[in-house]
């Protein structure tokens, strides 16, 4: 690993992208999802860098769906498992959700280095690894087709931190609530999920550890698709205030 | 390498990802390089994915300022020299430039498999890799702070694309004239460069090589702060094309 100059303006963001490349480095994460950290660090230093009002909102929403869930899954990839593996172990523990592996990129090798993160972590059980229990996903040529019967197929609400917007789609039409993390309010992940959590995950999962926690969750009213307006009515004025005659 | 499905709408973004993918498996592109290809996607894609007429302009400057100037050196980091290497050749030849290595994780073997992909793509002579006639430059406590003196350090136009804003800062001290292709046009780089070209390096660098050849150059009045506000407008007016009630 190389030495970030700590007078380096970039320097905190330049951390959390180390963990990646640990992950990386540890068979985590793949390269695409390399790649995919960089566009959710653009979208982030855009946001400024904080959990907006509208975020808070859409962690709240999903803390009493989550909450209420008759069967919730939390659905892994390689960059959730490399920023956040402990945090998402408590999170399934607190909501009583199942934690499944379900990648892109599958690769079964990945996939148990994951599990084996997860379980190093916490977790007593993984989903997502045993083929006796796969099931295929209709209407996706992608090769992450495949979800676990015990898991992302049987559930009621799936929280999919950092997903694909052809598997959103396709888990909707499944029947499912979605909820999901996206730096991206314009991504078709973000306008297709239920409930979209435009922060950092690295964030935004501590506040909805917390929310989840609360003994009274209130339902409160949630729109997503006005949510996800906010959210970009803050980068506007994130971008105007940073360039000031644009 | 994965399939990547026709159908994903995101397809054609995906099969420049997979270059840089390739140039990581050829040891061309670092871990670091694969997530600021990610930032740049992002930016690219709040862009439009387009040439803007903003880009244009900075294009046309930096021809003149190229065609015109004594001792143009182009820098190559390992993106670039996976993105468009046979551009980059071009462009040297078209303006007499020299064409230098020069990396922000420095690596031996990097620089030198990254001459190989250049020479391979027609370079005559590359710099950057002889430690006798490097030179250090002041005021960087980053690792890339050596360059070559026979060709930034002696260089009055420098064209880097994809650079570290400290380098930029770095260099424009030392005197020179700073040409660069950042899609962040917030980026300290962006903002410190005298000519900053906010576009794809794909799609811009044939752009430059066009202007390059016109038989007459016209000096052509240049704002870089302007047209980088003018650049942020345009980003501001995607996104409300794109959440119409943002």
């Amino acid at each position: 690993m190389y030495l970030i100059p700590k007078s380096h303006p970039r320097a905190k963001s330049l951390y959390i992208r180390e963990k990646l490349v640990k992950g990386f480095d540890g068979g985590v994460v793949a390269k695409e999802g390399l790649m995919a950290h960089g566009r959710g660090e653009a979208f982030d230093y855009l946001l400024g860098e904080k959990t907006s009002k509208y975020a808070q909102n859409a962690i709240r929403a999903a803390a009493s769906s989550l909450v209420s869930a008759k069967y919730p899954v939390i659905s892994v990839n390689g960059n959730v498992a490399a920023l956040c593996p402990r945090e998402i172990v408590k999170l399934a523990r607190i909501v009583n959700a199942k934690i499944e592996v379900n990648l892109f990129y599958t690769n079964q090798k990945r996939k148990e280095t994951i599990v084996k993160v997860l379980k190093k972590s916490g977790a007593k059980e993984v989903l997502g690894t045993d083929s006796k229990s796969s099931r295929r996903i209709l209407g996706l040529d992608s090769v992450r087709r495949v979800v676990d019967s015990n898991g992302i197929y049987k559930a009621d609400v799936v929280v999919v931190p950092l997903e694909d917007g052809d598997r959103t789609i396709a888990l909707k039409k499944m029947g499912k609530k979605v909820i999901t993390f996206d730096l991206n309010p314009l991504s078709r992940t973000a306008k297709t999920a239920d409930i979209t959590i435009v922060d950092n995950v690295v964030r935004a999962i501590n506040r909805l550890i917390s929310e989840c926690k609360k003994s009274k969750i209130r339902k409160i009213p949630y729109n997503n698709k006005k949510n996800l307006a906010g959210t970009v009515l803050e980068i506007k004025k994130n971008l105007s205030r940073r360039m000031p005659h644009a």
